[in-house]
């Protein structure tokens, strides 16, 4: 009998009526003949809560009793949600990260996972009950709590997945899958039967926001089949699998606009081998995590050196360029922050020509400026001017027919 | 260096203000150069909270899953508790009962104590910290988590003291020690000095509620100082300890009142020997707890039959009387609800003579009739009518002198 796992959100199991509901979809699985592990998050706003109460005692709490007291969260869900399945006639048993072995190192708010107790799950699924697991939570070696920093549930549920050989992993959430591009902003938008792996991490990092990365890379080293769907509606949601020869052809799978971001630019800087170096390892020293960068030759003494960062890490990567300016020759800092970035994506682009072609000419017929381009294998993405980044990124959608299936653009 | 536990229930940390405070008094503790344990019930009304939760879910939720939910609230306070502690400057670090393996049997929502991980508590208490235990939890040998029932983060803590040789359990609560009498109907009542485990556990059976029995049973098996006394002023509190001769001169050391009780009469029962037995056996299927007894031969071939229970228990002890009714040869049950019964506790009782005179004298004098008396060997009670019942009790009070310091009694 195969199993599948089933995750679901804080929105999702937020009160008792939706951990009913969520419940349903559960008793429905194992109906269909599947043994199911549920991985639950906190419920609403449980976990906002008690980091309110932490910063009430302490401005700056210890990451250990953090992890000690957020965890609680999910351990609620999950005996709710068992017992929630008992009332409903159906055997069920919860479980702490802790009492099911998911070991982790021991770096607190942010762990990776190690090792899980496969067998100590099997052994309750060989016993015929659901299983439900405290997402978002592990335990180090030493017995400490830790937790796996945001989205550490779909990470918990993909690593569970991987770990009792899952015949899928499903992910509901209150989006009843990925589509092309956001539908706040283009209304057309639609909705993927599936994605690669390495497109959806390209997806999630530029802000799509429906999965967290490091679950997808969990997914992706350990091929589990990631299934995106709605737990309010009945419909298939969005299959994120290994790539299959049917993906190359598509060119541009989906695109994205990112607006919480600023770019700095070192103006004039010695074109030295190491400098460039010198400057990213202190803003890493500072914690900066820098997005794409720009080097441009001005002359043979100089270059300008540019490159993105959210606009949380502004303040951070602003104070740290300052400090590093002079020793590399630097002349000027220059920062924007009124810009965005479209991106499209798609594995297609490894064996089609003429994408950034279509991009750039799209968008000089529409008259935004590109103020700078970064690529990867499977992306392109463009500065432009914030107020014109909608815009942009609809026109950029209609150019690649990203309101039609993937099946029926030309 | 001696160990202090220090036991904070949950109105002591209902909210941030009052762990602050709680935090002080550790603090204050450790400055007076001793390792300080703390245990922690969960935060004012939090159990509350979950166990409507779980209700709503399932009116009759598995014992397993309730464990698992409740003992978030505990794991919560103590790892606040700990932030708390460090933003003042003082190193700490919370545990579950999980954690220090506070190993049970596997008797979920009542769980008893088996063994206590102390080495995992002296090895951080040697590295200077203060060591935070989340209360009424434990864990069986399965790894499931247990709950130690009412009062269960009393009996962690004078687990913990013993486990760990504590020199002391300090049990902060919101009144200032245990008085001879229940001040709201006797407000004259003195606060005691100390008073012995025997006389503490009739006590609190007999409805007194500072302190659960089962945490008092546990102090007098493994001789740990119990101190009671007020987290919110600074005046010594009520030392519970072993008898020490001292005590013996003081005939009656505290009196009390119990209200929420009924009486039920089997009359005329035969009067063969093992028909109370049979009575009995059926009442404990029905887990009704009956508290004293009385049967009184009628004739020489039929007796009455009288027994007390808690009011919470009447409507299950009347359906059991009623089914065994027949097989005893009874004619008729009789209820009375309007009763309460007015107790005397004191080791000296053991041998100084009079005292039930006294008290005999003394409710008949103020006109009080007495409906049934019953005694241990350091008690004697009188089943009274309940709208009599707190003059009954200050009555008595005044006859004992309870409330003058006991060295100042006649």
């Amino acid at each position: 009998m195969g199993i599948i796992v089933q995750k679901f959100g804080g929105t999702s199991v937020a009160n008792a009526e939706k951990i009913r509901k969520a419940a349903e979809l559960v008793i429905k699985t194992v109906k269909n003949g599947s043994s199911v592990v549920v991985v639950a998050s906190a419920r609403g706003k449980q976990t906002d809560g008690l980091v309110a109460d932490a910063l009430e005692l302490n401005p700056n709490p210890p990451e250990r009793e953090m992890d000690q007291l957020l965890s609680t969260g999910e351990q609620q869900t999950v005996s709710l949600f068992a017992m929630a399945l008992q009332a409903m006639g159906y055997d069920a048993i919860s479980f702490t990260g802790s009492q099911i072995r998911m070991v982790t190192d021991s770096v607190h708010t942010k762990a990776r996972i190690k090792s899980i107790g496969a067998d100590i799950i099997h052994k309750q699924l060989d016993q015929g009950k659901v299983v439900l697991v405290a997402g978002f939570q592990g335990v180090d070696e030493h017995d400490n709590i830790t937790t796996l920093g945001r989205g550490g549930s779909d990470t918990s549920a993909v690593a569970l997945a991987a770990a009792l050989g899952a015949d899928e992993c499903e992910i509901y959430t209150d989006v009843d899958g990925i589509y092309t591009t956001d539908p706040r902003i283009f209304k057309q938008a639609s909705k993927m039967e599936q994605i690669s792996y390495d497109e959806m991490l390209e997806m999630a990092s530029l802000g799509a926001g429906v999965m967290h990365s490091r679950a997808i890379e969990f997914g992706k080293k350990y091929d589990v089949k990631i299934h995106v769907r709605s737990s309010s509606e009945e419909t298939e949601g969005t299959i994120i699998t290994h790539e299959v020869p049917k993906m190359e052809g598509i060119v541009v799978s989906g695109a994205t606009v990112q607006k919480n971001m600023a770019k700095i630019t070192l103006v004039g800087i010695d074109n030295n081998p190491g400098n460039a170096a010198k400057v990213f390892a202190h803003l890493a020293k500072a914690k900066v995590v820098v997005n794409d960068i720009v080097q441009t030759e001005v002359s043979t003494e100089k270059a300008n050196l540019s490159f993105t960062v959210g606009t949380a890490d502004l303040t951070a990567a602003q104070k740290a360029a300052e400090q590093i300016k002079d020793e590399v020759g630097c002349d000027n800092i220059f920062i924007r922050e009124d810009i965005a970035e479209i991106s499209v994506v798609g594995v297609g682009m490894r064996t089609h020509y003429g994408v950034a072609d279509t991009m750039f000419g799209t968008l000089a017929k529409a008259k935004i400026n590109i103020d700078s381009i970064t690529t990867s294998e499977i992306r392109i993405s463009c500065i432009v001017d914030k107020d014109q980044a909608d815009e942009a990124l609809r026109t950029v959608c209609i150019a690649f027919e990203l309101d039609k299936p993937a099946e029926k653009r030309s």
